[in-house]
């Protein structure tokens, strides 16, 4: 269940200094590496020229990759590489994942696009395959991206290392784009699973375990990983469904400024700036637009957009920016409204990735292991008291009017698995004191607010609340909390032309998909990490 | 905690201070009318409660908005408000958009919702509506947000201040959330056309015109007119639009970071800020980021987020904050297939919009009167030297290897029309000069590139390009472009694990919205815009 490593707070830190200089030195080697490595190949090439079939391979030439022509030349998708083109030439295009001579005479490379892998042939023959193409093929770096041209073979036993169950033999094979003959990653370590890791390790073999610092620091080479193309698809899919689910619905979606005026003076740090010499900062939510919004006769309204904090958390689940998913919508009568969107939304958008995106949850799973997520056809609903009763009946201490810390949300998730059978629920009716000024107060007891968070294995993903839309009892509350109210007059005033009562929620897309996969820590859910030590690449 | 973040929101400034202080001069008055008001409401509701009705009608307890109960009502939506439902009762919500008394017997109410209007009467009758509730209904301020219990009627004549034409004999009514008095802008005055405003002076009546800085500061209201409302909407279905299309072509959406260190990659003008003590700057293009997630496998892919430009431009198309739809692919051998892809995708993009969003464009045009896009099923594609020729010969004086200016575009805009029959068009095969310094060459001259530019009405909306994949050619043009290349490290080394030649597009949201529907200011299209003057609300 468990891969790489369980994140301690110094992971996910940008290298230190000392390491930094090492990939410089390692970077260097590798550049006098490459130069020797092309010295070498061009050495090769001028004994290529003596060919007769020195036409059939060789690096293309960068002047055709300059939009030279439009050929018409069809290339087919390594995916579509099927017994049904058995003797049939085709032409692909992907990377030499790997590369294996056998002898001088022979020659397999793997070719990989689009996650789809084919194993490519080259044998000695006469006015077919020379000496020399093998030489060339197998004098290929990894990664480097070919253009083969071959004929379509269908093997008497299955192939292992390949997803394709036929083979090219190789025709024609030229080199579109080379790449350094030694990457800082290879993909294949970059792929592994714990689990192979360890057995390996019990059988004797030390394997490369590629540490995330590593990772991200070559993110272009970490992101080839099946893994890794499985999570970013995943995560274009959470976003279409919650779009699409919304639109549905009747909301329409938004773009609210990420620069705002000001320097907030609530809790969370925020990014300052220099806005054309005004104070400025960027903004931790949409919340106030995306009010106004609704004050506007939107009615219903999401937003998809990055989210700024500058806080200092160096834990597995906070990121420095990362993509909220906001909603707003006006209430009828009860923010149940509210919760009853959430509901739908989220068992939609798990059954759906369940039954259409097998294949890249799969492609997840492989490298790091996880269940498929617990959830009811309708989402349990608990309020605040009756999480802390199944808290305190359990012997854990927790203030019944105070905030849970993650601890304790672990906990209740573990509690709520066993009762309830469920990994997915709602925790509503939060104390007063321990969420925002604007969220409005339950109508029988001011202690309690009308606010809810939804937690997915344990852990928050979603925050959401009626909020005030009465402009006195908006500054009451603001006074109560001790913020100055001179500081918030437009925010305020924008409740004054006539207010609906509404509720919404925000979402951090990257939890979704982390908490989905059971994955163990955020970067992996985020193309590019910002985290506070890491702003590259 | 996602969207309860314990911001505060941020103080609004107004453009300048002398504004500022008339706004609040003005804001002042009205809360002293409003609290007058409140003293008038407050003692006519003490004669209320002598009247037996006085059950029917009033101001809803606050208590009674904070989620008290879910009561199984329905509210009827005012726009499936039809003949069909003659005789029945139904409820509704919605905003009292005019309000007018007839003697103190009758008073009419066009309340509005979702863009639909309907009208609602009191009459005076025996136990059904009584005279305090009239003047309870006629004390309404506008734009509050009222619940109306009724009968539904149909009249003999047709409703010519409301969309629906059925009335509303109301039984109940109960305002849900007031409205200041007196509002900083009445919705009728911003919803009139300039036409409007012209007929009426010329015939001796001067009409209010509400300017733009007054609508932005007010954006809250002024988002409340149809043609607004039509935007926005209009707005969200570009995108999505934009997001089905290039789904259903294989292409995966990502985010990448805002947050960046160092200073954006080629141009000048950035927003600087300090990165937990590392010198970062916002993001001006997620140029970099989506080549590195071609580099990594994926292919095809699109970005749509917020981009930042610190440039001092106070022109009717520049915004320092705007919606980026970026695009980038894989090529095979040519950027025509770049080209492609903006072509069958603005073509399907302008076909919905006519098709399937008729009502939202009728409410902008209403307003902003324009004529349709004319645009050619298979999109007209020019060279850039045809265009300078088109120019040339119709005696304007170009640069053959310049760039083209704004008066220029817009005069080949209509060369283009005149000839062609389109507003809408690809110049391609810029000079290489004009163009970032990572736009491929020509193949057979390097004066040229493989890059292009889109015209909507003779405006720029689209940027494109062959990308340089190589790394040596990178560095080469950036030398020769004057970028010291060590500044620029990263986005070369991310090119040495074997990069796939590619190339795409970024498109401005906000300018695609204002040109198709011919709008003459991209504040306009742009729901809170930021420009170098304005960072409120």
């Amino acid at each position: 269940m468990e891969d790489e490593n369980r994140q301690t707070p110094e992971e996910g830190q940008a290298p230190s200094k000392k390491a930094a200089k090492k990939e410089a030195a390692k970077l260097e080697k590798q550049r006098r590496r490459e130069a020797e490595a092309a010295a070498a190949a061009a050495a090769s090439l001028s004994i290529d020229s003596a060919d007769p079939l020195a036409a059939n391979y060789g690096d293309v030439p960068l002047n055709d990759l300059q939009s030279k022509a439009v050929t018409g030349r069809k290339w087919t998708d390594i995916g579509a590489l099927t017994e049904e083109l058995k003797d049939q030439q085709v032409l692909i295009r992907g990377r030499a994942q790997t590369i294996r001579a056998v002898g001088k005479n022979i020659a397999f490379l793997v070719v990989r696009k689009k996650g789809f892998t084919v194993q490519c042939v080259l044998t000695v023959q006469n006015d077919v395959v020379s000496r020399q193409m093998v030489k060339f093929a197998t004098g290929l770096s990894r990664e480097s991206h070919v253009d083969i041209e071959g004929i379509v073979s269908v093997p008497d036993t299955p192939i292992k290392g390949a997803s394709q169950q036929v083979e090219v033999q190789v025709r024609k094979i030229y080199c579109v784009s080379k790449a350094v003959p030694n990457l800082p990653i290879n993909i294949e370590d970059a792929a592994r699973s714990e689990i192979e890791i360890e057995k390996a390790l019990q059988a004797g073999e030390q394997l490369v375990r590629v540490n995330q610092d590593t990772r991200l620091n070559y993110r272009v080479l970490d992101i080839r990983t099946a893994a890794n193309q499985g999570i970013f698809r995943i995560q274009c899919q959470v976003e279409n469904i919650f779009r699409q689910f919304l639109l549905s619905e009747g909301f329409v979606g938004i773009h609210t400024p990420k620069l705002i005026a000001g320097s907030s003076e609530g809790g969370s740090a925020v990014f300052k700036l220099d806005y054309k010499g005004q104070a400025a900062c960027l903004a931790q939510s949409p919340q106030l637009h995306k009010q106004i919004a609704i004050c506007g006769d939107f009615d219903r309204v999401f937003e998809i957009g990055p989210v700024f904090r500058a806080e200092d958390s160096y834990t597995h689940r906070h990121l420095c920016e990362f993509t909220g998913l906001d909603v707003e919508m006006e209430i009828e009568e009860h923010y149940f409204e509210v919760m009853d969107v959430v509901d739908r939304l989220f068992v939609a958008m798990f059954d759906s990735l369940n039954e259409n995106f097998k294949k890249e949850l799969e492609a997840i799973g492989k490298q790091y292991p996880f269940e498929p997520l617990k959830y009811l056809r309708k989402t349990l609903r608990l309020t605040f008291e009756e999480g802390v009763k199944m808290l305190q009946d359990a012997g854990v201490n927790v203030d019944p009017l105070g905030d849970l810390n993650t601890e304790a949300e672990r906990k209740l998730g573990q509690l709520v698995l066993e009762k309830y059978g469920t990994e997915f629920y709602i925790l509503h009716r939060y104390p007063l004191a321990v969420r925002p000024f604007y969220t409005m107060p339950c109508y029988d007891d001011q202690t309690y607010s009308n606010s809810f968070d939804v937690f997915i294995r344990g852990e928050e993903i979603i925050s959401g609340a009626q909020r005030v839309h009465v402009p006195e009892l908006l500054t009451a509350r603001a006074e109560a909390c001790g913020i100055d109210v001179k500081t918030i007059s437009t925010y305020i005033d924008s409740f004054r032309y006539g207010a609906p009562p509404h509720g919404g929620f925000g979402v951090g897309l990257e939890r979704v998909v982390m908490l989905f996969c059971a994955l163990n820590n955020i970067r992996k859910t985020s193309l590019f990490p910002r985290d506070p030590l890491r702003l590259a690449p």
